[in-house]
């Protein structure tokens, strides 16, 4: 299954990427490299949960968060090549959790992340990663992900 | 008008670049890309500002930080290729915002570094970024830029 | 003298890489380029140390715990391409300094993993590299540091 029909079997409709209000661009092509900007949880323009993860953001609904990122970065890239059976493979992502003093178990939010790409993309959704916790997000959000991708 | 042209027009001169006081380097390049260090608001040696974002250093300031933060990393592309005319384009920047308790204003912040990118590049200088808020950063500087560019 | 003469010169052996048990891994390639997931000072499944650099953890301690990142850094590129002699360069290192408030020496302790990877690599292992202070790191880690390396 390609990730475009992957995703259409996961009842995924990607939303259309919204233009940033500022002087930088969604994602930005450097050869085969396509570098994804930090995302966070929106849905509909509202952000799927608010505040520090561990306390008012419980991890589970931080790693659904997690998820939604990735799914704005895909409507992202695929709002830049057209469509995502043009990616090769994930190359890198990096997790900002915004985190309650004393919560450690940033790389279980991530996985929210990590799981749904490979979800869509198979093997070539494997990625290196890091997952770091943060003290404050845009937005009050609990989650913030960039990404890199390589295209075919 | 070139980026060299633009920069003299809008009065500014880069400083020398300053070499590092350890086993890294300012830039490293990779073929065509330019990877560089994490720069800091320092203008003649000394911070622009220093302490949290939303606290001692308000929102307007710390851009004006990230801004110089630009101009420190642009000095340190010119100190490793000679003229910032052989930049094809900027690729990504990460603002890293040491942030109080509470501030969620992190992309206003580096809109300081983006708007400056675009101002002096023009189209080229459009990037993908992230901006997120750290509790600490070195010299208890308020901002910190990292920058990918790529060259001709 | 090659990296793994250096290595086996300074006494060190690299531990076996660990599999990662989510849907990442350690390093993922992109042409000449690959990227190592964040590493944590572990040594034979034990973090070095736990807490925050600056409270709990002293500097020199977060110092040899960037070190220790860095040995896994590499045991894990060797697991990928099975020797380091097959690296031309270190591209770019982030260190995220877990930060106990106030503290503001993240790149001493980032120096205890730039020195280590300059004195394996020689002037190959300089590199681009940002360090920051964060307010929370998986584990309870005091370090994690992410790395950019080049293939010959």
């Amino acid at each position: 299954m390609t990730p475009e029909s992957k995703l259409t079997s996961l009842g995924i409709t990607l939303p259309q990427p919204t233009a940033p209000l500022a002087n930088y661009v969604p994602v930005k092509r450097s050869g085969t490299t396509l570098y994804v900007s930090g995302q966070l949880p929106l849905a509909d323009g509202k952000l799927l949960a608010e505040g520090k993860t561990g306390a008012e953001v419980s991890p589970e609904l931080a790693a659904t968060c997690a998820r939604q990122c990735i799914i704005n970065a895909l409507a992202a890239i695929r709002g830049e090549i057209g469509t995502l059976d043009r990616i090769f493979q994930i190359v890198k992502l990096t997790g900002f959790v915004a985190s309650a003093p004393g919560f450690t178990g940033q790389p279980a939010v991530v996985n929210g992340a990590s799981d749904f790409l490979v979800e869509v993309f198979g093997d070539a959704g494997r990625h290196a990663r890091s997952a770091v916790g943060v003290s404050e997000l845009p937005r009050n959000a609990p989650v913030e992900i960039e990404l890199i991708a390589e295209l075919k």
